[in-house]
Order: structure tokens, then C-alpha cells, then sequence
């Protein structure tokens, strides 16, 4: 029977196919008493045969769809099968206690993940636990006789359906073959929707029940662009998503003119487009999409992707790559931003009650300057090579921006006295992303030569909402009359010291957003790759002149987020 | 040899007296193979004995000194001592293993910790993590043959040196005896300060190093007021100790005169000075220190001191006592603040990655309206016997306070349908500690009927910084311009709508933040009992005109906590 559901639109495109349901199958046991050991160990050896050829199987074609690095995973799954340390502690088990063997695989597992997980300094451990735990679950699949569903085996065409997709979860997805997903949680800055986006396939989450409503093979039609799935649709419904599909193909194509147009408002005002990027691989996209800039580069990525401390000159390296590439466009390249939830296994940081709201980004690179100034000397020598601008995330006083620029400074004047060549003219600026900073935009606008407002931390700081908590989801609000007056606030004290303010949040390409901050007069906006050209677009459309009413009454008259989405809607239908 | 330490002003007072280190000593041991089993067990049995009569005497002292119920704790260590599971578990790995006992002790009590804190949801079994640690630390110093500090045998005038105090360390302190603490870290709002103002012991926290310096019996002096410690202070630095000390029980007693007075500024203005309270029994406190008003109830320890939800009656009860006794002055009781770092044992809360950010006070209470209505119907109840203003916690959106204020009034309506006397005139209000709400202050004083700020969270959020993280404390700035800007704009935005504003955070007694709060206006400042009449004090030598310009001056000029701190000087100073 067709039913509909909404969800949050989180990933543009429209699809149609069937349902590929990515949930665990029910793996109950109950605990017995056994008189025979020699059987259950057999059914145990025949379990963890079955689950070993399995994920041969799944290896091969993980590393063929996929690439070898992500097929990996499935190498420390097989090793643990073949650790008689595990297997040999599940055979004694059964022996000395005479016990199933689903209860003594289960306890003997239970046993090392809690010991491994228990090690909340060490990443490495941590891993170890979570492969421990798929690896158990299979093997008890098979002892239960059961299957798990095995998403790097999909060789058709699937909508994916799933509670959540985990990062390892994505990582086994193949684009050819999974034509959207739809998930029961998660919201737009969710990692399932960032992936989504990311990898450009259709995306609607956090529709509640949506693995309830479900069976494999189901067809499903898929709404990104405004959240709407429908379950075993009509034929009219089915032409009605073609149709959506096409004309969002349509759309693309019109957007893909715009590729080498500048970004002009229907009234003649130029915004700069800038894209995000995680390293230099991302270059492909931030060209493909045509953006201006590139307005956050994160460099963690450098450091989380490595197993110690990236040297200067593997940093130089990357660096200069994407500072050549963009030359003469600028790159705002963001110092580390290690902390909260980003660990390194090689930088053991203390276990923290609040980790976003502990010793994370900034404050760590002024307390282990050894670490940021081989950071600030790499960048330093890169910015011979392009238009580099340095910026420190997690600035929240004065004295902290004092403090790292002095260090910037020191580092650039050792360089020139090495004889090194470097840039004369590196702006140096900051993220907004921390409450105390935005409300005393104007004194750091005397500081700093700009700003880049962060809106997922603004956002989370402002509302007191971790962005990750479920049941605190509901406060993730970027149209919050509170988020968008500090919004303004930075921006008008940019301008008031003759510097300039971007976003490289999610929200600068969010299209309810997006008005809101033309009106505002935000100079750059840093978004997805992929969101570029839908932006570009948008904006034609759109006069900045008649935004500036609707950013003025976004921050006066409204009281809920729920106004501001209702006066965006007003102002972008009138103004069409 | 003489050396003087600075640490942090905590809890006023002088105080010179001989140190007693609560410190650990070294227990640490080699795990060694033994061939006789039998002399462990021995060992280990004659340690368990001296621990277990060791604990009677100390449960004997803590009862007679402290009280039945802080001395329970040790009835709780002795179980485990005769507690077989335990005991036995560590013969059978001295016998199995042929291990010393120390080694078997260790790796026993090691198991059970972390099992019992593996309980994350569950604050009953992670107690008895914490009782297992304290026990099993005792019985190897005896095994050790060292010595552990006790401090509830503490029976000379001693001030006690620690790195840091625990609840359970100060539950054990006799006030009679323990004349001041000096502690390595923490900061004013650390437990132990909190602690120390409420016993009106002096303290001074943050020095370092202090357990480091001092050595058992050394001669200390310990100024509370200013922050200083002297360790073995010349003849002349005790005379001028104890001066210090006489001078500020003269001052005490010029305050003591003030207890029945209004609070009066120098240029005859008035303000509100109320007391924080917990539970009702902290009433002979306020009433002692001439409060004119009781400025914040904080509700969560009727919850928190239960082992069920607390019935509407028991509630009742306790509200109506409070209320009667404080008639006419305000009430203001702050309706359940729980999660965070608050948990109740019988109410299990999703573990969380940031509580801080997560599902604590206002955002439990929407969802359990069960609850919440309970506590909303014992406290309309009681408004018939005092003047009641109910306060809502945690306050993010304006619909979140719309939705409370709807509970309210649809309990109230339902109480007067019943026929229970209420109180017409109760007013409902919200903390401000969130910055988004700061933020629209003017459009929350549309709703709410009055403000009051919760500095501590509210500097927690806008600077992004755990108040409780020894790594940022750096960032814990009541006098940042930014935080100032907030309280500011929610005092003016109060005003604008004839709304009235109040501050309950620990600044509200802050002398350095009272001058700067008299000069923005701030209508009622709430704080520990024992500040009032300092506090009073202060304002009276202080114009309230005068210090406008110093509130205008530093939401304006300065651009730091210490610009700050410079200034109050300064207006303070040439204003006597």
C-alpha cells in the first residue's frame, strides 16, 4: 500500500528504485546449558569458516568497487577470526561452562570490547573494539542462522534504507548502484548527509520510521530537494518523480553553465562562491563546480590521515598544491582543528566530561606551539606559491587572536631571515564560531583582516545544543533570530573596519539561508563543492538590494526560527 | 625556609594554623610470584583488619563530628571489606596465580571498578566504583605499611593542604578544627570554594603547587581575602596574619550591623539582595545574613537527595516551608535543573557525548511533562503561603518558554477548578544563561515576567568552555566584555518592558563584578547567604550614578577580562 512520509531534505536529486534495507536482523539468543562441548565448538568452527569466506567475498568486491584502502577493514575482520586469543577464550568457554555457543561467543566478545573501549585515550583500541563487534555479530548471524545485510555486495540498482549510515557503513556503498538514501535520524549536518552530498546522491533523513515502514525490494520514490519519500508509489507517482528527476537534470544542466560565470544577484551585485575542502584530492571538485575560492581548507585531515605528526614539509607540500591550483584565487586555509570529537591516536588528549567545550583547535596549537608553528612555517613557505589567508579556529578572546598572530609573525620573520621566500601579503583572520567572539565582532574586526563564520559551532555555543544529540536536535536552529543577529553583528563590524566576512558553515549554501545573508551583505560564502552552482544560480535570481528588507525584519521582527523560514519564503516567491 | 605563594581568593577569612597534607602516599608495588600462598592470605587478612577497625574509629569520629549521615559512607566501606565475593576473588588469584597480594588486590579491585563504571547510566553502581577505589586504596597501605591520611581524625586546629577536595574529603572535615584549605587547583567556583564559603572557612585554590611546598605541621598563613599563603612564616609575618585576621572580624562585625538595614547605595538607591538556596534547611542561613529575598531555590535536590521521584505532597511540603518562612518577601524557585552534570539514580538518562550540551532542565521537563506537571502542581500549591515566582531553567527559544508557561497555567487552571487556594500574582520567569537567549532578551521580556541571569552557564556557552575543565579554565571570564555586552542587553531589554532583572550566578557576590552590575542597573543580585552582608557593605561606600559610567566604559572601551579588572579598580578606588 503507498504511503508517504517526510523527511529533512538533505541531499539534492530525486530518484526511484527499489528498497535496499540495511538493518540488522533480529540476533536474540537465550543462554543454555549443553551437555555436548565437541558440537557446539564444531558449530563455532563452522560459524567463523562461513563468516571468513563471507568476508573474502566482501573484500573482493569492496576492494574492485570501492579501492583497495576502504577494503581494508575487512582484513582486521578476518585477522580476528583467525586470532586463536579470541576464538581459543570462546572454545574454553563452552568447555569449562558448559554453555551455547552464541552466550560464550557473546561474552567472550563482550569482554574485549569493554576492555578496549575502555581506553578512551587510545583511538587505535577503540577501533579495534568496534571491528570486534561487527566481526561478532557476523559470526553470531551465522551461528543463528541468519544473514546480515551486506551493503559492499550490492550489484543493482538500491535505494538505501537505514536508521543511520555510519561512516564504515558509506564507505561500502557503491555510488553506481545506490541511487539515494533514507535514514530514520540524522539532520543536514549529519555525517549520512554530508556524504550524501558529497558523493551527490539523493538524500532524505531523520523521517522517523522509515526502516519500519519498509521491506527489501520495496519500491521507494526519493525526494532530496524536498524531503518526501514515498513507499510502493502509484504509477502516477512514479511518472510524477520521473518528471521531478528530469527536470532537476534540467536544472543541473542550466547550472552547469554558470560554471565560468561570475556570481552576479539580479540586481548586479557580485557575492564571491568559495568551496570547502579536506585535502588536496578535493581540488577536482572545487574546479568542476567553478568556485571563486576556497574558503575553508581544513587541515586536520592532514594530521588525522597520518599515524604521527605531519612533518613541515609533507604540510608544505600539500599546501602549496592547492595554493597553486587556485592561484589567483585565495585559499583560507584553517589552522588544526584537533579536539571535541577529532582525535588523533599519535596525540593522546585527556578524556573530557564536554569535549566541544574543552581543548580543542586554537587552544591547543597556543599550548603545543610546537605543533603550530611547523604548521604556520609550512603555510609561511606555501604562500609563495598562491593567495594564501591564514585562519585560527576556536578564537573566543582578544588576547587569544593576540597571541596566535604574534606567533604567526615570529615564525614569518624567521623564514625571511632564512632567506626563504614568502608572500608580503598573507591575511591572517579568524573563524566565528564562538558566542563571546561574535558579540565582540568589532573589537576583533581591529584585529583580525577577516572573519569566516563557522555556523555549525555558532550555532551549537549559541543554543547550548550539542549538534550531534539527537534529543536536542530540535535547537539546531540556523534561522533562530539569536544565530542570525550575531550573523549580522559580525558582518557589519567587518565592514565598519573596511575588512571582509564570510561563511564556510553548512548554512552559507543552505537555500533559506542563502537570502538572508545576501541581504546582509556577506561578501564570500564557502560551501560544499557541489552546492556551488546551485547557489550561483539562486542568487541570478535574486535582487540583494530587496534581501536587505528581509535580513532587516529576519533580525527585528521575527521571534522563532519558524518565522524566518516562513519571511524567506515570502520575500524569494514575491521576488521571482 | 620562608616562601609565599599566590593562588585565587576563595572564601574570606585569615586564618595561621599548622598544615595537614591531605595527599596520598606512594603506594605503588611490584607484582612479585610467591611460593606461599597461605603467608599472602595471611597478609592480606591481617590488612583487611586493620582497615576494617581502622574504618570503625573514623565512622565513630565522622558520626560524633559531622553526623550520622555523612559517617554512612563508611558503613558502606566496611560491607565491602566482609563483603566474600570481594575478598574471595582475591585469595583465589593470590592461590591460582601464585601472586603477592598486593598484585591480586589490585587486579581484583581493578575488575570491579571497571565493571561498575562501565554502568554509565547507572550513578548507584558508579558510587560503589568510587567506595571500592577508596576501600581497596586502604587495605593496600596497610599491606604497604603506610599511612593514609584521615581526615575525619583530624582533632587540633590544622588548615588542610590538598591537591584538589573531593565532596566526600570535605563531607569528613570538622569546621571546629580545619581553620583554613589551601588547594593546588580549582578556581572560585570550584566545589571546594563553594564548599569553603558555605562553612565560612577561608580558602585559597589554584596555587599550583602548594602540596608540593608544604610538609605535615609546617606553620601556615592563609589569606583568604587577598589570596596569599605563607609557608613558615617569619614572627612577623604571623603578627601581621593575625592583625589581618582581627581586622576582618571587625569588619564582620561592622557587617553584622547590617543585617536588619535596607541596602542603601551612597547615592541612596536601592537594590534587592537575595540568597541561593537548596533546601530548606539552608533557611536559618538567609535568615542570619538578612537577605531581603531568596533569589534562587535550586528544586534538583529534592530529587536528587530521594530515591524516587519526590511525591507532589513532599514537594509541597518543602516549598510551602520555605515560602511561609520567607513571607512577604519573593521566592524565586527554580524548577528542575537535572542532567548536565546533575544525575538521579532512579531516573536513567541517555549517556551523552557533551551533557552540558545535551538533555538537562527545561529540555527533560517538556519531554516528561509527568514531571515537570507534578513539581508545577506542589508549587502553585504553595503560592497560597508566600509570595512564589517560578523560574525556568535552561530557556533557549521563545517557544520553549511559551510551552512552559502553557503547562503552568493549564495545572494552575485545574487547581482552581479543584477548589485550591492559589495565589493570584505568581510570576513566571526564566534564567538567562543561554546565549541565544541573551541575545533576544527584548523579545523574551515580551513574554517572560522577569530575568535572572546564571552567570556560570552563561559564561560556560559564550565562551565554548566546560566550567569544570582545569584545561580552559583560562577561559572562565565573568568580567569579558562580551559576557558583559549579554548581561546588559538582558538588563536593559528587562527594563524596556517593565520587567525586572536578577543575577543568581556566583558573580552576583563577586566584588569585583558588583560595582559594574549596580552601574548597569541589575534590580536583584542573588547569592551564597554568607555574602550578603559584605555585599551590602560594599554598596553602601559605592554610588550607583557614578558607577554607570564604569558599566558604560566596559561594555565599550575595554576589550578584555583584564581591562576589566583595571577598571572596577579604578572606579572603586577613587569612589571611596
Amino acid at each position: 500500500m503507498t504511503k508517504e512520509l517526510k523527511g529533512i531534505a538533505a541531499s539534492d536529486g530525486v530518484a526511484t528504485a527499489k528498497a535496499y534495507l540495511l538493518v540488522q536482523p533480529d540476533l536474540s539468543f537465550s543462554k543454555s546449558t549443553i551437555d555436548d562441548a565437541q558440537k557446539e565448538i564444531d558449530r563455532l568452527h563452522t560459524a567463523l569458516d562461513q563468516s571468513n569466506s563471507e568476508l573474502e567475498t566482501i573484500r573482493a568486491k569492496a576492494a574492485e568497487s570501492l579501492g583497495e584502502e576502504e577494503a581494508q577493514v575487512f582484513d582486521a575482520h578476518m585477522m580476528i577470526l583467525a586470532d586463536p586469543e579470541f576464538t581459543g577464550a570462546i572454545e574454553t568457554q563452552i568447555k569449562d561452562d558448559s554453555v551455547n555457543a552464541e552466550s560464550a561467543l557473546k561474552s567472550v566478545s563482550d569482554g574485549f570490547i569493554t576492555t578496549f573501549e575502555a581506553m578512551t585515550d587510545n583511538p587505535y583500541m577503540q577501533e579495534r573494539a568496534a571491528d570486534i563487534r561487527d566481526v561478532s555479530t557476523r559470526v553470531l548471524a551465522h551461528l543463528l542462522g541468519r544473514s546480515l545485510p551486506n551493503p559492499a555486495l550490492i550489484d543493482s540498482e538500491v535505494i538505501v534504507v537505514a536508521h543511520d549510515l555510519t561512516p564504515s557503513d558509506t564507505a561500502q556503498l557503491n555510488k553506481k548502484f545506490v541511487k539515494a538514501f533514507v535514514t530514520d535520524i540524522g539532520g543536514r549536518t549529519a555525517h549520512s548527509a554530508i556524504m550524501a552530498r558529497s558523493l551527490e546522491i539523493p538524500a532524505v533523513v531523520g523521517t522517523d520510521e522509515v526502516t519500519k515502514d519498509v521491506t527489501n525490494g520495496q519500491t521507494l520514490t526519493v525526494n532530496g530537494l524536498t524531503g518526501e519519500v514515498t513507499i510502493d508509489p502509484s504509477a502516477d507517482q512514479i511518472a510524477a518523480s520521473e518528471k521531478a528527476a528530469k527536470d532537476y537534470a534540467a536544472q543541473k544542466a542550466e547550472w552547469a553553465q554558470l560554471k565560468t560565470a561570475k556570481t552576479i544577484t539580479a540586481d548586479g551585485k557580485h557575492f564571491e562562491l568559495g568551496a570547502n575542502i579536506g585535502t588536496p584530492k578535493d581540488l577536482d571538485g572545487v574546479l568542476a563546480n567553478g568556485a571563486e575560492a576556497i574558503g575553508l581548507y581544513r587541515t586536520e585531515f592532514l594530521y588525522m590521515d597520518s599515524s604521527e605528526l605531519p612533518s613541515e614539509e609533507d604540510q608544505f607540500q600539500a599546501y602549496k598544491q592547492v595554493l597553486e591550483a587556485m592561484n589567483p584565487k585565495p585559499v583560507v586555509v584553517r589552522t588544526m582543528d584537533i579536539g571535541g570529537d577529532k582525535k588523533l591516536p599519535y596525540l593522546p588528549l585527556p578524556a573530557e566530561d564536554n569535549p566541544f567545550l574543552g581543548y580543542r583547535a586554537i587552544r591547543i596549537s597556543l599550548d603545543r606551539q610546537d605543533i603550530f608553528r611547523t604548521q604556520l612555517r609550512a603555510l609561511i613557505r606555501a604562500s609563495a606559491f598562491g593567495n594564501l589567508r591564514i585562519m585560527f579556529p576556536m578564537i573566543g578572546t582578544i588576547n587569544e587572536f593576540k597571541a596566535a598572530k604574534k606567533i604567526f609573525l615570529e615564525e614569518k620573520d624567521k623564514l625571511v631571515q632564512e632567506g626563504v621566500k614568502v608572500s608580503d601579503n598573507i591575511q591572517t583572520g579568524m573563524m566565528m564560531e564562538i558566542p563571546a567572539a561574535a558579540v565582540l565582532a568589532d573589537q576583533f574586526a581591529k584585529v583580525a583582516d577577516f572573519f569566516s563564520i563557522g555556523t555549525n559551532d555558532l550555532i551549537q555555543y549559541t543554543m547550548a545544543a550539542d549538534r550531534g544529540n539527537e534529543r536536542v536536535s530540535y535547537l539546531y536552529q540556523p534561522y533562530n533570530p539569536s544565530i542570525l543577529r550575531l550573523v549580522k553583528h559580525i558582518i557589519d563590524s567587518a565592514h565598519k573596519e573596511g575588512k571582509w566576512a564570510g561563511m564556510c558553515g553548512e548554512a552559507a549554501g543552505d537555500p533559506i539561508m542563502v537570502p538572508i545573508l545576501m541581504g546582509m551583505g556577506l561578501d564570500e560564502f564557502s560551501m560544499s563543492a557541489t552546492s556551488v552552482l546551485r547557489v550561483r544560480s539562486q542568487m541570478k535570481h535574486l535582487s540583494a538590494e530587496y534581501m536587505q528588507t528581509l535580513a532587516e525584519r529576519a533580525v527585528t521582527e521575527s521571534t522563532t526560527n519558524e518565522d524566518n523560514e516562513k519571511l524567506v519564503a515570502e520575500f524569494t516567491a514575491e521576488d521571482k
